[in-house]
């Protein structure tokens, strides 16, 4: 630990390899290196402002900053041997322009803000991309949805044929759940973008720091103003795990179905031969491989938010180290929903669906039995609960004629069927699968009506969800943009 | 099952006592029951106005209803011999109004969207409930700190004496996270009060049912509207066990330095004794039992999420009868939330804190060597990694004194502190608890000038937070009156 | 709390109704009240035996705790207003023989111990109740592959066809994994039923208890040793809940595949009306239910687990209240298991499996194409990847035919199949289902062969389980009964 | 995808390398890649053994693999192109020693089989390596409790001073915790290290493959008869996950407790510098930064159990891609185990008491107060629930002397203690830190005594414990040479 100017005052005491491996976030950190350039730079920035640094010390201080940020942190930074990239950094530069400049950067703060406006940098560009992805599964769905409205299959409950229904509601059904994902992950970006940043330890410190100033540079959207909330709280890593495991679980749900669709009882949907792997024995396999991992993964957002929130628990103020281990966590999670959600969108892109298959099931069970019971209802006069129960009893006898309705009307009233006119071709009507999904017109059902209706009410939500998400990557670009150039100004002021 | 409607005309088959257990969801649906008398209500309200049923059905259909309103539901209709509270009340309409009139509640609706509309009913008013005891223990924070303005405190990093605080600094940490709370739960709100109604089992149905006009009656925000993710989505539920997880994670940690605060090492509070218990054997023990339950029932929310986000991965569209045991976790980490919440602030309340002992331990452990070494930097011109350096061994030598400095200085330097002004009196002057605090200036910081900025503005932002909750808990009072009062009419209508 | 004997001395301030309850485990309690009168009656002995008490205090302290034992506990010991049960069924005995003689009986112990030993004693029964419930149903298994050892049916990987397999071979994985439940559950066992009585508050007493007389009266199988670790260790609870998540798991994937058996795709089973529902909309409708909320109820004892394990992490020594807030946890897993095993053995008794449809679809999407491969490396001395490859393009391309394997063998080698030989009878001979489940011999396959060896096997394991179970109820049940009948014999001694 | 053998006749499709990188397990794969070597040896060798393979192909085949076994396996070979380890190593066998001879290494098996032998060759090496940390662990502990049989310290319930006790008793507590985490982990031993092989996909082989001779030449101690359950089950894995997050709750626990006795307040411990950190801002601070990173590790095998669990919930048979995700999981927790345990050990080894310190705090708090009401008891005949609330009121009232007692119990009793020969000496006595540990004598006690006689006993248990696991190590170290030996035989045999 000959390097560790962090510790080297206070501490001796030699380490192991297994010590400073356990110990060291760099595996992790690789993550935050470049937002740790930055942070860097706007505090220097903000300290030559302030004039806490005079600009003896901020031009080389500057210039070396820009040199990593152009060219790139070099491999020996992220060595065990640093605790962290904080302190790798910032060793770094002590080795380049000397101790005499370089050891005037951490001036008026600390690694807990540090690492903590880290982490937000690189969460709210993670959030970003991942609202992109997002938009682009929904619009693949509204796509999809598109070209089949007409595309009759049977619904189901309890994944038994319940009732027949368009393709097009059913994947609606998740294009709705994904816009609420996209709701869940722009409101959370509103916590996740705050500046703890002059924060310190947890006290902030006796120098005249500007917050608003740093975090206006770095694009923050503002300042988490009580310093010992800025450094301890990790509620925005909590939430953003916990959105994106509710977003998995709705992906698993469709990568269940695809996987069931796929399956030969069914034989609804082929998936592309790149979605697919075979058996290294059995030759003749084509297994929905990616939709099988992706559905796995829910389970692991899932641990990884229990992970997070049960080291959260009963930590007492502020900063204690073990919140270096919930970064791993997060970032696994991000990486995770991020890599689900944009293959998902390739494999509905390219799978293809058996509209004849689908048709040919979508009758089946007795799907529409409903409607039938509807029609006794108008025709006959009958109660709803009445008409249902002669139905279900018919169902069980075995048969929906006339005759079997009869007999369990009996059985069910003491009476036959009242309003005897039904006749066995209304029955047939009443069955048809067709005529049963046009008469669903309420908004958000299944009938073609309704769909075309959704179809276009949603795009215009997703439109609008487009232009935000456009809006926070184009904000934070100009951002930093602008603290670069202004960087680069200042370096070679004289 | 001999009363049981729904299931009399499809299924026979007798059940053990075990398995109408095992089955049923009535222990939860307890807690669903009200709102259900409601969404009955309002359905036969809408059937009746799209002329789907007549005066004849409708008006003694709403009378029993508003009978079980006013009356309470009694305790026949909660026997386990139901599947669940919605055939419960059917079957006691029927016995009631008779099965010509009972029967035909049900016309265009299923139990799944009847559920999920009566888990949401609950759901806001729990959240509103939720919202405004967060709001009391806010307050309360925001009175502690405006009394402990000026009480000094050591502050902590690791749990070690890291710098000089003030208690107000420290409570208004958890102010700032609790208001994110408030902020994650009130847009998980406006996700939860969604109507599902007129999705029927998943499809919707064929009758002409009015959606919008359903949802307004209720107090609805809107309509959910496609049909199948209205019937087998729960994100909302998943949402609200997270929010309320994040935020029972925030409630531990201050309950751990609650135990903390008040354990022998300590001393720095004293919970009042209504808040304590004693022990069995050991008759001196007070013990800070409220907070260390509280403390558990973080996890018991973190266990709670887990359940229900494990039991909705890979589910397949739409209803699934797992929804079912979903409830009672949602039920439960309610509960534990809001229980916490308000006896917190009754604890926090009651607490008497020792003001001379927290000053007592504010200086101990060199907390103020931060201070220091800042000054080093200011007078001996050194830059802040070296005069840390200095600072560091100094301690680990056994003093801050000139003396002790000079000899760091040479070890880490080479030579003595340069600028050799610096006196004793000077290093004291630096390492004096009280200047240090006040040096920290910052928005956020502990001085009192800052902490009074603080709590000024809070209070702002808490008012606001206050006055949205009022207004959504009196939307949906006035939303409710109008339902019943409307009710009442069409039913003496004649 | 005028009545809280233990509490009255130490500490003063009223308590809320809201307050009484958060702190209260009455609810939870009820299922170790039993228990408790036991452990009560067990110290009571071992004080006499000491000679701690005189019999003038010990006989009427054991004629009350015998009447409590006989008559059971009266439901006012049940309020809130005590702490726990523990401090209810004192102050009851207080009430009835007074305080001179019933303020004697907690000598020597604390509530830290006594709650410590209730729990271990439910749960012992518990455990011995769920393993007997699991041999039922591993014996419900075999018998039912005993019935289907020949009847065919097509084997998955990935839920598609991949081999053909006999329901046997199916339902004895599951019955091989259940079976290693029962290890885990016996295992755990011997670490649940120790005695942690003795240990007081956590450092035991100066009373000179015998630990060793006590634990022999109670039927455990030993004295937890030190005194700290027994009062505030859990892991006896966190590993009975783990074990049970496990088995949930087993069952879980189980429900899984008769949800999917029993959909109208596969058709492969009818589940007993009993065991299903119908819609309360679609007449038609007959759903798994309770193998769905089994399904779920296994998520639901992941997140009890995690519950506990969150609930237990970061604790100090000894013992913490947050320690009450597992115990419901645990006995809501414990109920949620017992009740899944015992009705999901009910659910498999009375299905019908519908063995020309499973056989039917057996041979589907080539499943004996692995075979071909095998036959191909038999006689055309091919290596097996090179067979694999020729019969997986020959089924991209369409065919099993000889025609199809030569064009494979020419894009794959470059030449067609060496030993020319091969006539299509010979290919359909290898594809034959039943053949190749007769050739599948070794140890475990699925050949009736096989299958009928390993039935043989497992239920020899099976009745060593059973008997060892046995054993255990049986050592328990003795102690028990010894234990009230020499306390009957003291009771009544002049 | 060109050199994937086992997908090229089947599949086409080209892939990205988003998807690539995505389906891959390759990361994963890396643990266990040895393992993967052994199993196709062992494989290879049973196939000539059984006479599927004649000599010619099996000789070139063995030496191949003995010289990636001497020589390592190559980087190319976990290049992301190939799915996992198994077809990287067929791969470049076939590009070794041509497709003629290493296309028939994968005759009568599949990856299915292949991979669950390969990790539970992996697991079992990790539980030897874990028991013997956790050996040395406990030995650690009981060396400290050992050299602290005398040393006095508080002992707390709620973290409150309860009563005095020993370190060394402090210390058992959790040496015996830690000695149940053996027994779990070894009894789990025996379910891991059981033979899959043989099952190929799930339905076992035409092949006449022995399943009991490749389990013997891998060191197995059985055949996971059933071939379903042998591909499909993972509870050994979640086993492995559940026992160790339960042991790592318990070294959170004990973590938990080093850093508070670090902590200024207490100051009963001073860690090794080397296990400390400082601050980057602040110079003086010293932090227990090791065992936080314990205690949050903790949170993370929790998490990882969750994830594993949740990720086979409801998984049908057999083999589903799912199980890949598993993996990473699994490994992760071992690693984080074996680390804490190490490093706990090095921490503990090396951390000073402070004795004094300890001791001054050992009687504060009336923490004797027990041993007074029991001598109230003695001396005055009172019930000890009188006692007791005699005690608890005089402390209340502020002090335990005579008048104060007979203060308290006038407000009792009514009237004052009885017995009127007690002194402030006798109460002092009573109130003797030293005594009132010295009559702790029962089995696992605090006192010297108790503490002396436990730690004889423990080593014994320790020594037993140690001797077994160095006999599975050396079983298995037997088995592998014995392989590897007569492989070297066979592959040079004319």
């Amino acid at each position: 630990m000959g390097n560790d100017v962090v510790r080297r005052g206070r501490l001796s005491g030699e380490r192991t390899g297994e010590m400073i491996h356990f110990l060291s976030s760099m595996a992790a950190d690789r993550h935050i290196a470049e937002a740790d350039i930055l942070v860097d730079i706007a505090h220097v920035m903000m300290l030559s402002k302030q004039r806490i640094l005079d600009g003896v010390t901020t031009r080389p201080l500057l210039a070396a900053l820009l040199k990593l940020y152009d060219e790139g942190i070099p491999e020996s930074v992220f060595e065990d041997e640093y605790e962290d990239i904080h302190a790798g950094i910032e060793a770094f530069l002590i080795a380049m322009v000397g101790e005499e400049t370089g050891g005037r950067m951490h001036m008026g703060r600390s690694r807990n803000d540090e690492v903590a406006a880290c982490l937000r940098i690189r969460l709210r560009e993670d959030l970003i991309r991942q609202l992109s992805l997002l938009i682009r599964l929904r619009q693949t769905l509204l796509s999809l949805a598109e070209e089949h409205r007409e595309t009759v299959m049977p619904g189901f409950t309890h994944l038994q044929y319940a009732q027949p229904t368009t393709l097009a509601h059913h994947l609606l059904a998740y294009e709705q759940a994904f816009s609420r994902d996209c709701e869940r992950l722009s409101e959370g970006y509103s916590r996740v973008n705050q500046s703890p940043l002059g924060a310190a330890a947890f006290a902030s410190t006796g120098y005249p720091v500007n917050r608003g100033y740093v975090a206006q540079l770095l694009g923050f959207d503002g300042v988490l103003e009580n310093t010992m909330d800025a450094v301890s709280s990790r509620d925005f890593a909590l939430e953003t795990l916990s959105s994106l495991s509710i977003m998995m679980v709705g992906i698993s749900r469709l990568c269940e179905e695809l996987i069931i669709w796929s399956s030969p009882f069914a034989g609804f949907i082929s998936l592309n031969d790149a979605f697919c792997s075979t058996s290294s024995i059995m030759p003749q396999k084509k297994n929905p491989d990616f939709a099988e991992i992706m559905r796995a993964k829910a389970a692991s957002l899932i641990g990884a938010y229990t992970s997070a929130a049960a080291l959260m628990k009963g930590l007492p103020m502020s900063y204690n180290r073990d919140l270096q281990e919930l970064t791993p966590s997060l970032i696994r999670g991000i990486e995770d929903a991020r890599q689900s959600t944009s293959l998902l969108n390739g494999m509905l892109l390219t799978a293809s669906f058996d509209r004849e298959r689908m048709r040919e099931e979508a009758g089946k069970s007795y799907s529409t039995a409903t409607d039938l019971a509807d029609m006794l209802v108008r025709r006959c006069g009958l109660p709803f609960r009445t008409a249902h129960s002669i139905v279900g009893r018919a169902v069980q006898n075995g048969g929906l004629d006339r005759h079997h309705l009869d007999e369990a009307s009996v059985s069910i009233t003491g009476s036959p069927l009242p309003g005897s006119t039904i006749q066995d071709t209304d029955i047939m009507d009443a069955l048809d699968v067709e005529k049963s999904i046009n008469l669903k017109i309420a908004p958000g059902s299944p009938s073609s009506f309704s769909v075309k209706r959704a179809i276009d009410e949603r795009k215009k939500r997703l439109d609008d969800d487009r232009h935000r998400t456009d809006q926070l990557a184009m904000a934070l670009k100009e951002a930093i943009d602008n603290l670069i150039f202004e960087t680069r100004r200042v370096a070679l002021e004289q």
